[in-house]
């Protein structure tokens, strides 16, 4: 038997034409059954002379075991399957995102009041005043989620149109958890200075700027000039969106540890976007003792030609400028944090932390090492996965700060703002609740955006960003 | 008394206090009626005290009048004036538009399809075809409506931040009228190139570009690159749409005076974007003989110094090369057509008309002639405006055009397209309810966008841009 699990990122409904005789259905089931499918829905749409047609709906474990199992239906007499189709792609036909009017335009009154010629005051009040624009038109709540589809989730580099899929998603996650209006744009472009250019000339009409699946090192020098020569927030998400969530499961697993930020020895395996902007908020939350290892070894300054990104790291990291392997670099340490590749943290590493081992294995699908693994030597085991316990997910961050920065009109996402968020996340659970398997908020807790959205307007407000 | 009418687009709410005792309310009226307002609706929103709070809308004729009435209404005794609130900005606030999820993400199994891990199968199919984008995304549907806030309705070069509640309306009147996604992007620059890169590199996630109130002669150039560059329809509305109505008009007002459009002798006052989109749609539907007046008369091959598109203007009317006035271009003229600035037109110029003369004077809110100075003297007359008989109004093109051609997944929308759509919308109307003041449907009529749509996907895979 596999070990990997049925998903229903792989069902599908299969449209059955089956013979009315006694036991068909059930054949029908075994044969998913034998083939470890997980049957979903079963509905009757009609009946067509000597045959029923059901939907029936199955969950398979990639899309080889879905046409598998398709095929094995095909050979029981008396079954006809006429349609096989993808819930996934079924779902994502047309977009998954739509605009709405706040109010219909169906009459001459609304018409003059939305359109011309009433529109023609609002223009000019905003024309004398530019701040305007931030409560008469939709800048008041919007966000654009822009990438260069360089590095969409696990799959590299797709190309813009490949990308629109999950900028759609984000904006729903916008939608569903932040009621923000974002929206996706993604450029046919992957040249630095063109990718500014081209979020600057779009800029007036957005409250926001959400950078998303841009490959480093190029997203620190986008997002770097942009919160430059913008007024509005820029935030890329692969990396503080992360770095928030980590920075709240790390504050919830010291309360259960008992150990203090400053006094632990922090390893990050990775430097890439989201290795860079934990090491900052760790940094920037009292952490001490940070050590960074790529791909070979930990990051040291007696390391050459480091390019600009990995030389900051050096430079701000690793106090006692060590060097040498992972493996040394976990010797006694307390917090492994991994934003890097599958596999790539072996169970050695783990044995050779200090007591009370916390690690975070955050690469998806596959994490650094496999919880299993080391369920016997780490005290608090953190996955991106949500099979695993304690889920580290960015939908927990990102709604909750821009609604927080929008409402606060807010010029930045500063750290503070991060600081606020991350802090807000880890206090949604009660002390009294927290455990080694709940270190951070379910993403479907609705609470948890609102109550960081409190805390990053409070914070706008504290660091001088806000401006209302 | 004023013979300007009040208007909703000049309406506001007064909340009163109005002390209890008999005829307060009917004060309040009969000072709004000694003032020339036009009351609406008054609710009673409580009673506290010995007051009766009461909101109170009124239609005045434009700002001053409306605080004329408030200021009013302040002196009478007994009544105070809490708070009076424009109701145009009190529509605007927040903007106009926002989006929604076509579907909830609130389960695990919701975010696992229409986010990670399920989206990234959609992604890849994308990445393997690109050409999938057009079913799997939002481009299906969506439209960037495109501005740089060069030449906003009549106020001119007002910019990106003030030009949004603009295209915020017209965002509205696509989803109202043609169910099209369309998303207003201000552009921070008004240069030409930069403008035609900034739609170039966010295309990738749309289905079709409206550019909207961009100044002429930029706005010829920025189209025609576009058009070259991208595989989707871009069309500049403040051209096209009102050529496509105008052309519709002209339809039908060639029905009623049972002329020719090969035979007319047809002047344009106004060498603008619409005025040249109007000599094209016309020259494609066969007139012979148009001249185009600038503010220094006839264009014609003679003059010298003309810019591109008057040159282009010089070479394509004027077949005889007449060089004269505004007034001798329209002896013995059919039709004439501004597309200019208010007053323009004497009478004298519609006086020396040929036979049954038909006037559209469409500069608004001014027309170029008062349709008032010349009901006696022209047999058809239309203007800009919705307070007159026959309503030019893009409003009953572009939704439609644009729905055609996402529905055709159009690459282009191209003369063919446009001249059948000016003949839908001619056709809306029954030839025996045509009337001197019947020749356009009104701009409320639902089904003139979807007779526009049909006509438009017809002529784009009649004439070979159609995609599906």
């Amino acid at each position: 038997m596999s070990d990997i699990k049925t998903s229903v990122s792989y069902s599908f409904t299969m449209r059955l034409y089956i013979k009315n005789k006694p036991g068909m259905l059930a054949k029908v089931l075994n044969t998913i059954a034998d083939k470890e499918g997980d049957p979903g829905a079963v509905d009757v749409v009609k009946v067509e002379g000597d045959y029923k047609v059901r939907d029936l709906t199955v969950s398979a474990r990639d899309e080889n075991h879905a046409s598998e199992i398709a095929n094995e239906i095909k050979k029981i007499e008396g079954i006809k399957v006429r349609n096989v189709s993808d819930r996934v792609f079924l779902m994502h036909l047309g977009g998954k995102i739509k605009i709405e009017n706040k109010m219909p335009v169906d009459t001459r009154d609304a018409l003059s009041m939305a359109y011309t010629p009433g529109v023609g005051r609002v223009c000019q009040a905003i024309a004398k005043d530019k701040e305007k624009a931030h409560t008469l038109t939709i800048k008041q709540n919007s966000v654009a989620v822009v990438s260069d589809g360089s590095a969409v989730l696990g799959l590299g580099n797709i190309g813009p149109e490949a990308a629109m899929p999950v900028m759609e998603g984000k904006a729903m996650l916008f939608k569903e958890f932040g009621d923000v209006d974002a929206y996706p744009i993604c450029l046919d472009t992957q040249d630095v200075d063109e990718i500014v250019k081209a979020v600057e000339w779009m800029s007036p009409g957005f409250g926001g700027i959400n950078l998303e699946d841009i490959s480093a090192p190029r997203c620190f020098e986008i997002e770097n000039r942009l919160k430059e020569k913008l007024d509005i927030p820029v935030f890329h998400d692969d990396q503080h969106g992360t770095a928030v969530v980590v920075m709240a499961a790390t504050i919830n697993s010291l309360k259960l540890v008992k150990k203090k930020l400053e006094d632990l020895r922090i390893v990050v395996v990775g430097a890439g976007a989201a290795g860079v902007a934990i090491i900052k908020i760790l940094n920037d939350a009292g952490a001490q003792n940070i050590l960074c290892c790529d791909s070979t070894g930990i990051i040291s300054e007696n390391r050459e030609g480091l390019n600009d990104s990995k030389q900051w790291l050096a430079e701000n990291t690793n106090p006692d400028n060590e060097d040498g392997s992972l493996q040394e670099a976990c010797t006694d340490s307390d917090l492994l944090i991994g934003v890097s590749g599958a596999d790539v943290i072996p169970v050695e590493a783990v044995e050779k932390m200090a007591k009370d081992p916390i690690v975070f294995a955050l690469a998806n699908p596959d994490p650094e090492i496999r919880p299993e693994k080391i369920e016997s030597i780490a005290r608090i085991i953190a996955t991106g996965r949500s099979d695993y316990p304690n889920q580290i997910n960015n939908v927990l961050a990102f709604p909750g700060i821009f609604r927080g920065a929008l409402d606060a009109r807010a010029s930045d996402i500063n750290e503070e703002m991060k600081l606020a968020a991350a802090k807000a996340i880890a206090e949604q659970i009660d002390e009294e609740d927290l455990g080694e398997e709940y270190i951070v908020p379910s993403v479907f807790n609705k609470q948890v955006a609102n109550r960081v959205a409190k805390a990053v307007k409070k914070a706008a407000k504290d660091s001088g960003v806000a401006r209302k």
